[in-house]
């Protein structure tokens, strides 16, 4: 197939798409369509254009016999204002008020387009710090660790509660839950976490902090420095003592009225990341 | 901004390649660029010509007053080879042997990128097979689960073996343990999936086949057909009694020698479905 520069395009488009935070030798592309790396540049200069008018993310290309290009995936402020909103309606049209006034989520973190939204949106506020690994808690944090791994190009580390045969060699801690002020167990295995890795840390829900700072002291033993955490859902009810200050979060409920069945959904912080850029 | 058909290009696909199997209205485009509905068809024209000579996918469009297109991720016999191949050297790089002939693949379920890669594979094998939900036991297999289901644009069920509170109403299956022969408990969240749905069951390792016999008498509860069983490892050594035998593997491992620390891999029957098409 000889590929005219439209076609190019589906395919540079696409190929990119896929592979956000990666960075992709021009070569790729010049040996691909037999072309001249000027052509391939021009196409790159339609791409960049678009993903930055769209609020898709940007293109960077560096030159050179090195030379490459790099898709960062990067929402603006509007994209995100109405990634929460949509979110916002979402979440308070279902009933979610569980006994003893927890929130059921289960088809929220079951929504993976809806969580590679959430993974657009975070790897953006954190795009520039660097990270070299996600690590989330057991189970429900996991799809969105996921999302936000895909887009910044980094491997997920799950942190368990209980010790699991396959896990291999593991590192454990003891914490206090936050909000039961139960003993519990945390344990991460050896291998899946490279020490002194700078890590975001990825929860579905931030209740008084306890798994946090059990994560962070978990952290501590693998030399690893917690660049941020965020989460899902922050619970405004319970702010406990919460040893991890610089958290986001996509929304923020209070008033959880179990009888009632009734709470008050806000916007989380993270939107005021975007508006102080 | 004003779009040239280049310019089209990009954002249409873009715009699908994020939307796999979710049927697009074509005036979503049409109002975008303010342009013919016959201008519109020959962007995707293109990017259809593009999409299946490079084996990224279909695109099907509906004509008349509710036309629409839809992206239906969808790889070549080529492809899935050449995915299972780099993922048969990669599994066998690694010591992968724990105490007890287990096999270590944290690693492997913690690279989202290579989860998207058997996301398209298992996508495209089961695409016809009109699937409402993917249903996975926890933690492993999640990621592959949200991968596929990503693709299938469907929603995740996981099954947990701890009963949590904010799981809501439940449904709990007793099943057998294949290898280690004890019983376990199983448990699915009622609203996590709705009655009656076509599932496909996804799991990271397919030892003796308890856990998925257990899965299978759970989906008897919530009157679901089970589509197809896919798992990314599948044991030789301890075939068990597998209930189920329709399943499909990415790879088979054999001959584990936990001393030795070694092991056998070969493709998985992923690849004879590719064949018979």
């Amino acid at each position: 197939m000889k590929f005219k520069r439209s076609e190019r395009i589906v395919f540079i488009t696409e190929y990119l798409s896929r592979r956000p935070n990666e960075r992709i030798p021009l070569s790729v592309f010049v040996n691909k369509f037999s072309q001249a790396k000027s052509s391939i540049s021009e196409d790159l200069r339609i791409i960049k254009a678009v993903f930055e008018e769209e609020s898709i993310g940007r293109i960077e290309t560096t030159h050179g016999a090195q030379g490459g290009v790099t898709f960062i995936p990067h929402i603006s402020y509007e994209k995100a204002t109405k990634i929460v909103d949509q979110f916002k309606q979402e979440i308070s049209e279902t009933k979610r008020i569980l006994p003893g006034g927890y929130l059921y989520l289960s088809d929220i973190v079951g929504n993976s387009s809806l969580m590679a939204q959430f993974g657009d949106l975070i790897a953006t506020m954190y795009d520039d710090k660097k990270i070299d690994a996600i690590v989330t808690i057991a189970t429900k944090g996991i799809p969105m660790a996921h999302a936000v791994a895909s887009k910044l190009n980094v491997p997920v580390a799950v942190i368990r509660k209980d010790n699991k045969i396959t896990e291999g060699l593991t590192v454990s801690v003891n914490y206090v839950s936050g909000s039961t002020r139960k003993i519990e167990t945390m344990i991460l295995a050896k291998r899946t976490l490279e020490e002194g890795s700078r890590v975001l840390v990825i929860d579905d829900f931030l209740r008084a902090g306890g798994s946090i700072n059990g994560v962070i002291t978990l952290m501590e033993e693998f030399k690893a420095t917690v660049v941020g955490v965020s989460v899902l859902v922050e619970s405004k009810d319970t702010p406990g003592n919460r040893r991890y200050k610089d958290y986001t979060s996509i929304v923020k409920v209070s008033k959880i009225d179990e009888y009632n069945e009734t709470f008050v959904v806000e916007e989380g912080n993270c939107l005021e990341y975007f508006r102080k850029r």
